[in-house]
């Protein structure tokens, strides 16, 4: 009993040191590149050597520790901690089964402690509170990072135009707000804020004073984007892109190493308000979420809970990501259910309570930043006031077509690109491919006031009913008012004058600009979200559907379908719910979210009344979507880049059993396996250096094939080195054994060497007659990295993670050697 | 190939016979006790006889049928479809990868017909769009219903007063719509509604009329409670209750025919109207969600696709139950987040979105019908104006420590009472004692304003902010007015009047009374909800904490902590938000919700401005509430009542391995097997006459102990019923074998029976070591009914649910006895 506590308090159980090695190992999970490693056919031999960290699949340490290591076997030959032991290697994948025991064991740890002392008990207090600690600075960074990413995009996307002669670091709207010009239609003109043409030329009117203007916008579109990239390219690789697809690939148990460091945290910010600035067809909701992924990374270091667990800090990032697009879209829960549905693999339910938590942290923090001046989260929040007709139901659906179209043709278009540029030499410059496609952009888009102004204020103007007070170009319909402003929130239908005609002919432009420059937008090595160029060219296809119903409504009043509701005088369309209607309908096509789509798009409008339109258009969005190719933009790229995600949407339909996938296949060599007790420690070097295989069955015996447990190479390799250092009399010719008792041996044999404290003796095991839909929902419901395959008792098999997608892919007819890690 | 298809047409194969089976033996669903059966243990000798259908486990039928059967064995000798095959027994648990199977393989074999004719094609669209038109079907009749309760709760809860001369069906307010008198303190009172006392005595005033009014108060009362047990007893004794504990434990994969039939939904939706309007201590918010469940199940029979398939039923259960909550509270997402949260345990993304649609069409049914005439889902309905401050915290949270001791406090005296009601002789009589309590109701309540009047009424009341329009006694503040009103919406605060004092005394004997009374209600036998009981007592203690923070703000304004904000004159306390805070905080320590219970209170307010003070609530009422047992009040009634129910949210932390868990035990006698080749059908007739168990593992030989199935007992007995009908030549003494071929025999033994195709080849197993939780969490999230355990290779036992939930309740210090069924 003596000697046991003494093991206990010095943490010489098998969990005690893998907690210690592992808090020193994790450390280091913020920077290095790593090796790409393959478990099953890695052609990487060096393992032996000890330089790279190899994927532990012990899980079985829950018995070796918590009960049978406590009564029975003591870890009597490793006595120091091993760095590197229960943590991961970079692009490898975690075992869930293993890590949430590790958390168990560790909470069973300090429950059992935290009578002992008050400090104990002080300990364990915290322990219990980090979750709510960590999600909450996750939500009160990412609200404060995204009030400064608005502020600031605001001001430099304005430099663009100009500059506030009073103070440099005020924006236009801000530059005037002191101004004198109280009327709307000249609020923006003040003479506080100076174009580039009035501060250099000295005369805001004219030709020239134009092509000034124009050159500047030009040439900080350039300089932003050029500044961009290149801080992208040389501090943070990872910062390019939207950073969704990796997050939903790492949330399902990958390891990518500095995807979520401080690095990408600081470059991504940086170089998101420089790419919103320089006026690319891109958005900054999606990157928002990557860096709210970022916070809650960094934030779950300081926590050893969460720092020290894969699958728990998971947990954080889950709430972080539900925090991101809470900031994003103003929109808390819709955020957490776009958690929910889009980006989390594990979500229990203490994860869902904590992501609320952390979104509406992170909605107030931004609220109280105020970044637009509105007392609200996002730019285009809408309230309409008038309700919409069952005929409608019609043109939204349309609208909903539109979207499934839209986001079909996005998807082919912009893999299909994407992998012209991995594959051709494209990919070879992408400091020059942003440079030109920011150049295109800019060019074309000076000239149209739709497409120069901010995405963001575009889709506001279009999202906005006309009313008395509302000075745009799309609201410029022919007054037939009698005098009479009795209903200011109601402003009648109206026909339409040169005004809105004009608006729609460069609207139409704009749509064309936009579909175009997004394709080879979205993939640049520039942060880039797909979710407001998508909504803008939904809204732009909208609004003009909205002004095509509103005018024929007028025109044909004594239309059937238009006669009861929509009276000459009345007040039956709004273009701007249609312009919502139709961005809703497009990033459904794009993402193929459903719920979570809806719900965000009813925190904006802040109304039940309009959600019927709403999931009429996304669900045809969807399914005309899903009619073309069932994968949303993410998952898309997810395969483009050969990520390890099984998606737990897709349904495995095949009838194949789990003989036919599992290896070794009929024409390779048999399965490399251990015996329990006859191997030497030479014969069992041999078969490490022999084979490239991450892990190996143990079995009784050669001529029973009955399995006995699993072992890890890395685990055997790090045994032997220590056992022969450590302990006396261990030879290339000792017997190992992985038996409860030493086998019995000749008198003159040297002394053997117990291995049973690093065998997995519950290993996963499915008869070679299981239907693989069964093996494939039992991978992704426990999380299984490996399972092996029985006949009749005998081992005869094994299916990895990457098996199951090979597998997938080939019934798929896609290219299985497509996935690359496992 | 022409006898294959021969068979194919006819559905000779394993799996369209169990579809046909199934169909005609579902229809029997609704009805019929069934008989209580136990997987494990049961003492029930007769399942020989056939005439109590068992549960079975053969989801090997899809390699049976998908790819075994097609291409090697057809089942030659079961040449009729077998009733009973593919379902389960009454009060039995399901077997979730089995259903799952066996729904992939339907829609595999509608897949691959759908081109052989455009009738099978139309047919494989019905079978597409069944799952959206059985959610909007369920949403329709649900919202239908909830509109008609409301609306006949209304008026039957009127009659207890009075009548409406001009039209017997319309309730006080109805009535009183065309009156004259206008002004808001007399709006109640009108010509055409007389009370009792005035039709019966002629005189309206005085102690005369009251005691008469009191006289047919309780007259009518207790008329209601009587009809509404009767009927329940009578004639569907499963609509008692609020329902939510035995969804749950349905939603959760076990069945208890007839809970959701039409006669439980006929008899409830009637009983419940009775109920509420008795004047009980009950609501109707959580029955509501049953008698949404009831539709779901009823039109999942009109769809092949839910009424032949346990898993898939319950995914349209859950879609109802969020449609339940959504016309209960007005709140579609709170419903769908009730859903996931609360009661469902299988919820697929697909569930989640058509949750969504459900409670969507609900709640628009439900605005159509507009039962409460305000336009709004539900009558408590509220819009604060002002902002809360940062020191109100502290009264918020005292309401979640309230919350949270009322929680505890109220499930260990409800479960005590109720456990004493079913142990001693008092249950005998649940109509005398219903008659009872509503009694006790009645006489208590009637002199109490604040007891008298509708509950969801007195939480509207106690919810509204006093404005200028308030005629409200609670309102009666001493005016210092100084004639403007400019600020109509924000009143500023003012002294409490007399009318504020005596509310308050009125409102404190109101809580006493409600604690006592909703103890004593839950579980009796009428239609009985825990909701609006619940918010009542929270709104009630809210209301008076938020008054007596008032007046402290009003005669103490220079006190550090209200000097800031709270200066004389000004509006910065809302008595209303405290109410809604402390309801939200005493539903939640009762029922233990969490985010959905946000989402539903943040749903009633529309506004984001107060979710912190309810979060802050909430959770410390959870917290609190867990401190004093971490079961909420359906957990213990699922508890109580003995139900199979493996909590998802409960981890299972302590060490035990799976040997500690299995059967047998060491002092068990052996595990009964099958062995593969060498039985007779005497001998295997013996082993299943002298055996209870419901399923045999099958092994190669006595020696190996090598796994090769598992085989249920049912199957069993019919194969061989079959057999010894239909096939010549087979004895007591022929050979029974489950291998692929005939074992070699000597020539003169009779001929053998093969029973491969009954062989569950892909039985779940686990090993010996393998940590219980690991095994729980895989018959969590697999819904395994039962797993085998291995050592080596060799059989070692079995565990089953009930083991499993047996020995939760042994490490919890449980009666382990107290888990009645399988």
């Amino acid at each position: 009993m003596e000697s046991e506590q003494l093991f206990n308090r010095k943490g010489y159980y098998r969990n005690s040191y893998n907690s210690i090695a592992s808090a020193s190992s994790d450390e280091e999970l913020l920077d290095g590149a790593g090796v790409v490693m393959d478990f099953h056919t890695s052609e990487d031999d060096n393992l032996l050597d000890g330089d790279a960290t190899s994927p532990g699949s012990n899980y079985a340490m829950s018995n070796g520790g918590g009960v049978m290591s406590s009564t029975t076997h003591l870890l009597d030959f490793l006595e120091e901690p091993i760095p590197g032991v229960g943590t991961y290697d970079d692009f490898h994948t975690i075992d869930w089964v293993r890590e949430k025991c590790k958390d168990r064991e560790r909470h069973r740890k300090i429950n059992a402690k935290k009578k002992e002392s008050a400090w104990e008990f002080t300990k364990s207090l915290y322990d219990a509170w980090s979750g709510w600690l960590v999600v909450t600075l996750t939500g009160l960074a990412s609200g404060a990072l995204a009030g400064l990413i608005d502020i600031a995009a605001d001001w430099l996307n304005d430099i663009k135009e100009g500059v506030c002669l009073n103070a440099m670091w005020f924006n236009h709207e801000q530059c005037c707000w002191g101004s004198n010009e109280t009327t709307f239609a000249e609020r923006d003109k003040c003479p506080q804020w100076k174009s580039w043409a009035g501060l250099i030329l000295g005369q805001e009117e004219g030709p020239g004073s134009y092509i000034m203007n124009y050159f500047m916008y030009i040439y900080w579109a350039l300089s932003f984007a050029f500044l961009a990239v290149l801080l992208v390219k040389v501090f943070a690789p990872y910062a390019c892109g939207s950073g969704i697809p990796e997050i939903k690939t790492i949330l399902s148990g990958f390891i990518i190493r500095g995807y979520l460091g401080k690095w990408t945290l600081l470059i991504k910010t940086v170089t998101l308000v420089l790419a919103v600035a320089s006026g690319l067809s891109l958005g900054k909701e999606g990157p928002l979420v990557h860096v709210a992924c970022c916070c809650g990374n960094i934030f779950s270091y300081l926590f050893p809970k969460y720092s020290k667990n894969e699958a728990k800090k998971r947990e954080v990032l889950s709430a972080a990501s539900a925090a991101g697009v809470s900031v994003a879209f103003g929109a808390p829960i819709g955020g957490v259910l776009f958690s929910l549905e889009e980006v989390s693999y594990y979500f229990p339910l203490k994860t869902l309570w904590r992501s609320f938590f952390a979104a509406l942290v992170a909605a107030f923090v931004l609220r109280s930043i105020n970044p637009f001046g509105n007392s609200r989260l996002v730019l285009f929040y809408v309230e309409y006031h008038t309700p919409w007709y069952l005929f409608e139901l019609i043109p939204f659906i349309l609208l909903g077509v539109f979207g499934g179209l839209w986001g079909a043709f996005f998807i082919k278009a912009n893999i299909a690109w994407c992998r012209r540029r991995k594959s051709t030499r494209f990919g070879k410059y992408p400091i020059l491919e942003v440079i030109f496609v920011a150049a295109i952009t800019a060019v074309v888009a000076f000239p149209n006031p739709y497409t120069r102004q901010n995405t963001s204020e575009l889709i506001k103007e279009l999202f906005t009913d006309c009313g008395p007070l509302e000075s745009s170009q799309l609201c410029q319909y022919r007054s037939q008012m009698n005098g009479s402003k009795a209903f200011v929130d109601a402003s009648p239908n109206k026909p339409a004058g040169p005004g809105v005609y004009a608006a729609i002919w460069q609207l139409c432009l704009a749509l064309i600009f936009k579909i175009i420059m997004t394709i080879f937008t979205f993939g640049l090595k520039v942060p880039a979200g797909l979710f407001i160029p998508s909504m803008a060219i939904g809204a732009i296809a909208g609004r003009i559907v909205g002004i095509a119903v509103e005018q024929l409504a007028y025109y044909h009043h004594d239309w059937l379908v238009f006669r009861e509701w929509c009276e000459v005088g009345t007040d039956c369309i709004t273009p701007g719910l249609y312009a919502m209607v139709g961005a809703a309908a497009c990033l459904g096509g794009v993402t193929r979210m459903t719920v979570s789509l809806v719900v965000i798009v009813f925190e904006l409008t802040g109304g039940l009344e309009y959600i019927v339109p709403l999931m009429a258009a996304v669900m045809t969005s969807k399914w005309v979507g899903d009619a073309f190719g069932r994968e949303g933009i993410y998952e898309s790229h997810i395969r483009l880049n050969g990520y390890p995600f099984l998606d737990a949407k897709e349904e495995f339909t095949h009838t194949t059993l789990a003989r036919e996938v599992m290896r070794p296949r009929r024409s390779d060599p048999p399965l490399a396996v251990l015996t329990q007790d006859d191997l030497t420690v030479e014969e069992l070097q041999g078969i490490i250096n022999e084979t490239s295989y991450n892990g190996f069955p143990v079995i009784v015996s050669k001529e029973s094939q009955r399995l006995v447990g699993f072992a890890l190479r890395r685990d055997i390799t790090i045994a032997i080195e220590n056992a022969r250092r450590k302990q006396e009399g261990i030879l290339l010719t000792s017997r190992v054994y992985f038996t409860q008792h030493a086998p019995t041996l000749p008198a003159d044999s040297p002394r053997p060497l117990k291995l049973r404290s690093i065998l997995d003796m519950s290993p996963f095991t499915v008869t070679d007659h299981t239907p693989m839909e069964i093996v494939v929902d039992i991978f992704r419901k426990l999380g299984l990295r490996q399972c092996l395959v029985t006949h009749n008792g005998r081992l005869l098999g094994i299916i990895t993670k990457k098996d199951i997608l090979r597998h997938m892919a080939q019934m798929a007819n896609q290219d299985p050697d497509n996935i690359m890690f496992n």
